[in-house]
C-alpha cells in the first residue's frame, strides 16, 4: 500500500478528468482522487450555450463521464460537492470540506494537480445582485438562465460583453424570441478576437438579425423592481430588460494557489513552467487557471479554452508518471458561430503584430469556399497578416457563411511551424470542386501579400476609402464592374467613376493622370487587376480597395427596382 | 516594337491562362500569345463530372475567361483551334496549323511555355473504338457523354478504372438511374490514393449504393452491334452496357517536347527544374505535362491536378518576367466526393512509407467531426502515418460523411513543414462545439501513435483480426461495449467474449492469462482503454482492434428485431 503514489486532482472540468484518466492508464497502482465543488464532473461546459438553445437534446449528452464511471472504468475516486480550503505544501496535504455535511478533513498527496478553472468576472456595480442578471459557466447557470428565459415577461435581454460567450448567447436569445441588445465597452464585436475589418462585417450582419448593438459604451448599473432587474443603464442610455447575461470575461481561480504561496502570473494565473509545474515541483496546474505561451511572440497570454485544457491534462499526467513532456504553447486560435456566420482567428491581429514590432503586411480577401459553379458555395472572407521582413505568417482571421474554420486550422498549423508566405502560396491543399477551388482563398491572400511586399500593388481598406470620401478628398474611386452590377448597387459619391474592366485598356486615357485612383469591384479581384493595369500604363498613384463592395459596411446606393 | 518580349504559351487549360494573365501583369509591354487546339480556353475541366451530373447549371459557369476577355482585359492573343506542330529551338520559333483553315505558319518566341496537359489513356483492346466508350477530359467529351447517357437504352454503364474521375462518374451515373459496374485492375478502389483500411470502407459504402464492384479484374475487350458497344468483357466475366467510361489514368502530352529534343522524365513528362524550366532555358513547362517533386521523399511523382497547374502558371510567369521563383513540390494531396462520402489523402500511405524506408507507425481512428451532443455531427475516419524513428508525420487519409478535408489540409500543411507527431498532439486547432470537439480526431490519432511508439499499446487492424478469426486462431476477441450495443450488433465468432468496460476491473480474472486478447468496441476508444487496463493488470499479450466495429467491413451479426 505505502508504495502507491497518491495523486490528488483539484477540479473536475476538462484538464482534471483528462489528467485523472490518463494518470490511471500510465500507472495501474496510483491512488487517484479528483475533487470538485460542482455537482457534476467532466462535462462539456462549452456546450452550455447550445444546451440553453435546445440544440443539445438532453443534459446527459453533455456528460463525458460521471463520478461512478470514473470509479468503475478508471478506478478514480471522485469527491463531488467538496471544496479545497488550503494546501499544506510542507506536509503534502490539503484541507477539504464536504459542502453537504460540512465535514472537514485532510487529504495527503504526493503530487497535486490544480485545475481549478476560471470564473466569470462580475463587476461591482449598482444592482448587480438583482434577479435576472446571470453569468454562464456551469450547468446550474444554464438551468437558471433557461428558467429566467421562460419566466421573462418582456422578452427583452441585454448581453454585456461581446466576447465569445456573449455572441453565442445572442443567437440563442434571438432564436427564442428575445429582443436583444449587446453592450460592449470596447469599440467592436469580439474585441479580443477580431481586427476591425472583420468585426465591421460582423456588426453589419448581427444588426441585420435585429440585434441592437452599443459599442464603446460602459454599463454603469441596473435598476429593478421587487428584486428583479428591469433596466440596464449605460453611460449614455438605458435598456429595458428582465434578462441580462454577463459575459465580460473570466479570471483564473488562483486563490488557493496564491494562499499556498505559489507563484502567480500576470493575469492572476497560477504560474507554470513548460512542464506545467508550478513553483512547487510537486504541484502541477493546467486548464483555465493557467496562462499559456504565445508561440509567435514568446509572451504569456491568457486564452482559456477546453481544447487547451485537455492537452494540459495529457501533459500533466505524463509528467506525474515520470515522463518528460512539455506543452509548448498556443497560437491564439479561436472560433465562434454567430447565427450562420462562422468566425475564426489565429495568431496575431494586424495591430497586435505592429505592437510586437512586426512590419505587418496584410491581405483582406472576400471570396467563396468552393467554386462558384458548384452548388452550395458560400462566402468566406479572409484577412492574412504577414511579417514583411521575415515573410513569416503571423496571423489570420476569417468570417462568412462558408468554410472559414478549415482555413483557420491550416493557418494555425502554418503559424505553429513558422511557415512563410511563399510556402503558403505553394501549399498543396486538397482540391476537388466539392471541397475547394483550384486555388484556395489562402493562396490568393498569400500572393497578394507577396505582391504588396514586392511593391507591385498598394491596397486601401474600405474604412480608409470611406474616410477619404467623408473628407471629400480629390481622388477617383474607379468602379470596374460591369454595367449591370453598377446599375444594381454602387458607392454613390462625387469621386466615383465607372469604367468596366473590359474597356479599361481602350478608355483609360479619360482618367486623370495626376490624381490618386482607387479601383474597386465586387470582391477586389478585378480591382486588383485593374490597378496593376493602370500602374503598368504609367499611372503613378494607384491603389485598389481590398474587399471592395463585399466588405463595404457603409451606406451605398441600391437600385430600388431590383 | 522590337523591344517587346515575345511570349508564346502552348495550352489553354489551367497553367497556360494563369501564366498568360500574370505575365501581362508583370510586363505591360510583352507580346503574349496563347495557343490551344481546343475550342475553349481557360475553363474548369475538373468541374466536368458535375456538369454532366447537372449540378453546374450552365456550361458558361465553367468558363473562367473566354478568348475575347483575354484580349480585352489582359491584352493576350488567343489562338483557338490551333495545333503546334513543331518547335524550332535554334530559330526560336514554332510551326502551327489553324485546324479550321488548314493554314500553316510560324510564330517566333523569346520565351515559350509548354502547358500541353495530359491525355486519358485509351488501351488498345478489341472493340475500343465502339460508340458508347468514352473518356472524360474536355468539354466536348462531357457533351458527348451527356448525349450517350440520354440515348442509353439499357441504362447500364461500366466504369473502367476506379480512380478519381471514375469514382466521381459513378455517383453521377447512379443518380441518373444507371446500373453501374466498376472494373478496376488493381485490388482496391482509388488504388493510387487510399490505403486498404480506408479503401475497404469505401467498397462497403459504394456497394451499399447499388454499384457493382469488380476489383483485381482486367478488361480484355468490348463487343457491340452496329458500331455501338453493348458488352464489356473482363478476364473473368462480361457486363452488358451501352455506356463505358474509360478512366484508367492520364499521360503527359509531351510529344511536341520530345520531338524538339527536350529532356523527358520517367513518366513521359516534360522534365523541368525547380524553376519549371525545361532542358532548354528559354522553354518553360507546367501543369499536367510535368512531374512534381514529392516533398517528403524528394522523388519525382506524377500527380496532375488543376491546383498545382495554377501554381505552376504563377511561377512560370514570374520567372519569365525576370524573377527567381521556385516551385518546391507537392505532398500528394488528393480528395474526392463519392456520393455523400468525403475522401482525402496526403503524403505517403503506409506501404509507400515502408517502401521508402520509413518505420511506419499508424493510427486508424473512426470518430466524429464535431461533438456528439451538437446537432449535425457526422462520421470521420482518419488514418495517420508517422515515421517511428524521426517521429515526423508522413501521411494521412480520411473518409466519411463528415468534415474530412479540413483534417487533410491540416496534415498537408503539417507534412509540408516537417511537423512531428508531438507537435500535432499539441496543435492549437480551432475549437468551439459547432466546429470541433475539444480534441480533434487528429489529436487522438497523434496520441495513439505516440503511445504505440512508446510501446504502451499494440493495435490490430480489422483485416488482421478477420484473418485470425478465419484461421481459427486461439485468442479472445473481447468486446467491451455495453450490453445493449452487444445485443444490437456483434462479431459472432467462437473467439468473441463480451465484458463491458464498466465491469472490466471487477471481472477481468475470468479472462485467460495465457491467451492473446484483442479488445474491441464501437470505434476503438474503449477498446484502447480496456487494453491498457488489462496490460497494466498483468496481461501480457493484449492488442486493441483499431477502428473496431465502425471499420469492420465483413460479416457480422445484426439483431433482426432492430
Amino acid at each position: 500500500m505505502e508504495n502507491k503514489k497518491r495523486l490528488v486532482i483539484v477540479g473536475g472540468g476538462a484538464c482534471g478528468p483528462k489528467a485523472a484518466a490518463r494518470a490511471r492508464r500510465l500507472d495501474a497502482n496510483a491512488q487517484i482522487t479528483m475533487i470538485t465543488d460542482d455537482i457534476y464532473v467532466s462535462y462539456a461546459a462549452c456546450g452550455l450555450p447550445y444546451y440553453i438553445a435546445g440544440a443539445v437534446r438532453a443534459r446527459s449528452e453533455l456528460m463525458v463521464r460521471d463520478a461512478a464511471a470514473f470509479k468503475k472504468i478508471s478506478n478514480v475516486d471522485v469527491l463531488l460537492h467538496t471544496t479545497v480550503d488550503s494546501i499544506d505544501r510542507q506536509g503534502h496535504k490539503i484541507s477539504v470540506t464536504d459542502t453537504d455535511s460540512g465535514k472537514k478533513y485532510d487529504l495527503a498527496y504526493d503530487k497535486l494537480v490544480l485545475s481549478t478553472g476560471a470564473s466569470p468576472v462580475v463587476p461591482p456595480i449598482p444592482g448587480i445582485d438583482l434577479k435576472g442578471i446571470h453569468v454562464l459557466k456551469r450547468i446550474p447557470d444554464a438551468d437558471e438562465i433557461i428558467e429566467l428565459m421562460a419566466g421573462s415577461a418582456s422578452k427583452k435581454a441585454v448581453i454585456i460583453g461581446a466576447g465569445l460567450i456573449g455572441m453565442e448567447m445572442a443567437e440563442t436569445l434571438v432564436d427564442k424570441g428575445f429582443k436583444v441588445s449587446i453592450v460592449e465597452a470596447l469599440d467592436k464585436l469580439l474585441p479580443a478576437v477580431l481586427d476591425a475589418e472583420i468585426a465591421d462585417m460582423l456588426v453589419k450582419y448581427v444588426a441585420s438579425k435585429g440585434v441592437e448593438l452599443r459599442l464603446g459604451q460602459k454599463v454603469t448599473g441596473f435598476e429593478g423592481k421587487d428584486g428583479q432587474v428591469n433596466k440596464c443603464i449605460t453611460e449614455k442610455e438605458s435598456f429595458p430588460a428582465d434578462l441580462v447575461i454577463l459575459s465580460i470575461g473570466i479570471r483564473p481561480n488562483s486563490k488557493l494557489a496564491r494562499e499556498a504561496g505559489l507563484e502567480i502570473g500576470p493575469f492572476g494565473d497560477i504560474a507554470v513552467n513548460d512542464h506545467l509545474q508550478t513553483s512547487d515541483p510537486d504541484i502541477y496546474a493546467g486548464g483555465d487557471c493557467v496562462a499559456n505561451t504565445n508561440l509567435i511572440t514568446g509572451k504569456k497570454v491568457f486564452v482559456p479554452l477546453g481544447s487547451t485544457a485537455n492537452k494540459h491534462g495529457h501533459v500533466i499526467a505524463a509528467n506525474i508518471a515520470g515522463g518528460d513532456l512539455t506543452f509548448p504553447g498556443v497560437v491564439n486560435t479561436a472560433c465562434v458561430k454567430v447565427f450562420d456566420f462562422n468566425i475564426g482567428r489565429v495568431g496575431l491581429g494586424e495591430k497586435e503584430a505592429q505592437a510586437n514590432g512586426y512590419k505587418a503586411v496584410t491581405a483582406f480577401i472576400p471570396g467563396l469556399d468552393i467554386p462558384d459553379y458548384y452548388p452550395g458555395h458560400r462566402d468566406v472572407t479572409i484577412k492574412l497578416v504577414v511579417d514583411g521582413q521575415s515573410r513569416r505568417i503571423l496571423g489570420g482571421q476569417g468570417i462568412g457563411t462558408g468554410e472559414v474554420i478549415k482555413r483557420i486550422d491550416v493557418l494555425a498549423t502554418a503559424i505553429t511551424m513558422g511557415m512563410n508566405v511563399d510556402a503558403l502560396a505553394d501549399l498543396d491543399l486538397a482540391y476537388a470542386p466539392p471541397f475547394n477551388s483550384a486555388l484556395d482563398i489562402l493562396h490568393h491572400a498569400a500572393n497578394l501579400v507577396r505582391n504588396k511586399i514586392a511593391g507591385r500593388i498598394v491596397g486601401a481598406m474600405p474604412a480608409e476609402v470611406k474616410e477619404k470620401l467623408d473628407r471629400k478628398d480629390d481622388f477617383v474611386l474607379l468602379d470596374v464592374r460591369s454595367k449591370s452590377e453598377w446599375n444594381t448597387q454602387r458607392i454613390d459619391a462625387p469621386q466615383t467613376q465607372h469604367l468596366p474592366e473590359r474597356h479599361l485598356y481602350d478608355e483609360m486615357q479619360r482618367l486623370p493622370a495626376d490624381k490618386e485612383i482607387v479601383t474597386m469591384c465586387e470582391r477586389g479581384v478585378r480591382a486588383y487587376k485593374a490597378a496593376v493595369t493602370l500602374k503598368n500604363a504609367g499611372y503613378k498613384n494607384v491603389k485598389f480597395m481590398e474587399g471592395s463592395l463585399s466588405a463595404w459596411c457603409y451606406e451605398c446606393y441600391r437600385n430600388p427596382g431590383l
